[in-house]
């Protein structure tokens, strides 16, 4: 979302005691009447935009990948999936095949990942195809994963690898909620998003969220196989794939320097998990040079752009 | 939505423990981890279906009906709205002033609903106005408002008046929340729904989920002063205005017969609430005729077209 737009959003929208986390982090946390709480986010994607129907990929992949980025935003606040909605804007020629598809797609996903589609709004049009799911999960009371709790000397942890999600991953994804439950069980997590955008571009969004800076150790950035596939043939450096490229729907992490060398090291958590550098106080994202001498780093990524 | 891919979507979609209100209502009930219910409805809203941009509306209006034909499907499950997700696409140029402009639209209801707006998403793309807005809400455990409880003899109770809601109330309608909960706590409700697509196919919709039909006393329908409006100019009669206009967004709830009539009498819900005909053993939609004659009544409204 444009940066202008979520400020305006966050002036006008007023607090309320029930939104316990509410605009500009993954997901919102919201206080039942009964006082459980509710981890709700909605993700919308659109034909041209976020996928393109008229070549690759087939209705089924995209219609995982809608209900997979909303898994991802619970993932990044360590909720228990508990159910899907699913609203539907159709082209009207062929549009009920489409449909079938879409939900064919994320079925199996959502068997997966015990998240039940519970009901929906389907309707069809002249224009393209638009998706938005909205996703819901449970955490326990005093869980709250957001974007703004990292501290200067925790260090930056990513789940997986990067760059060059364009040539698959982008669709075919696994949005971390186990690995999620697993560390919000076993580590101490100050902070949490993830990448939806590139690398460099929500590693900083969760630093200016939690009033802090990064430093990396870029050697130490996984990169992906596509990462070097889609530098040849850009003929640019898998790095900079990695830390511009969007949609890798991997994990950042702020945790504690000590426990994450335990983490990373004892690999119990399934999922490749790395250190990438640290917090610190300096606002602003540095790569580590030689003789420890911090170099500011471009932040680069996808954002929806808006025209007053 | 399509008859045949909401079957194809009933039988398709597994059952779940935890759905006890699934597929094919105004809304899901869903219970969470810790046993409390959840009720979660979805609605979008497309520029050239639900609304014309470029003339009359302004956007502002726009945005209040996006937020409250959701508050509407809350009122058919008597659910206390808890908050509100909000999914844009939005046309490149003149984006953020349009965006804010829905917003002043749904603000003011939301607040007047208490259903504060908790998050969203925000997506810019050359194609037209897309709104699509998620509602949560809350009920007492065994409260279950649903389309299948209408049992023969109940009385067919309707909210407010009814047709040529083109007009203008299919944008400045009040969503029947406060009515819904008040008639949960005062009478014994077999079933409801709210009336999106038309009176007459609404009706069916819940003599169908309920496995009943209908006998209305037509003279006793409630006619909007928009429906003689929108007759006299398309030379038909404020009755079929009132039958087949779609968005009147008033409620159809099935009431024991001997409770109805107090309801109406006593006129304390402060709404207008009218018996407009009894459910009757017989599936179909009949209009009582001289000496008790029932008449069978074309269902018409608005649904959504899909071709294969």
């Amino acid at each position: 979302m444009e940066r202008e737009l979520v400020r305006w959003l966050t002036q006008r929208i007023p607090s309320h005691p029930r939104l316990l986390v509410g605009l500009g982090d993954d997901a919102a946390i919201v206080r039942l009447p009964d006082e459980s709480h509710l981890v709700a986010t909605t993700d919308m994607l659109m034909d041209g935009v976020d996928f393109e129907s008229g070549k690759q990929p087939e209705a089924r992949r995209i219609g995982r990948k809608a209900l997979a980025v909303n898994l991802s935003d619970l993932a990044a606040m360590a909720a228990q999936p508990v159910a899907a909605l699913v609203a539907l804007a159709l082209p009207r020629q062929g549009g009920e095949v489409l449909a079938k598809n879409l939900y064919e797609g994320m079925l199996p996903l959502a068997k997966e990942f015990d998240c039940p589609i519970a009901g929906g709004d389907t309707n069809s049009w002249e224009g393209p195809l638009v998706i938005s799911v909205t996703a819901f999960g449970a955490v326990p009371e005093g869980r709250r994963w957001r974007r703004s709790g990292a501290r200067p000397g925790d260090a930056i942890l990513v789940t997986g690898s990067f760059g060059g999600s364009i040539l698959g991953k982008h669709l075919d994804f696994q949005p971390r909620v186990r690995e999620a439950l697993w560390l919000a069980e076993h580590a101490e997590v100050h902070a949490a998003i993830d990448v939806s955008d590139g690398l460099s571009l929500d590693l900083a969004r969760l630093c200016e969220a939690s009033g802090c800076g990064a430093a990396l150790q870029t050697s130490a950035i996984p990169l992906a196989d596509a990462a070097a596939e889609l530098a040849a043939t850009r003929g640019d450096a898998p790095l900079a794939r990695a830390l511009a490229d969007g949609e890798d729907f991997e994990l950042i992490l702020a945790v504690p320097a000590d426990q994450a060398q335990e983490l990373v090291q004892a690999g119990a958590l399934g999922t490749r998990l790395t250190q990438i550098g640290n917090f610190i106080e300096q606002p602003g994202l540095f790569a580590v040079g030689p003789g420890e001498r911090l170099e500011p780093l471009a932040v680069c990524g996808y954002e929806h752009r808006l025209d007053p």
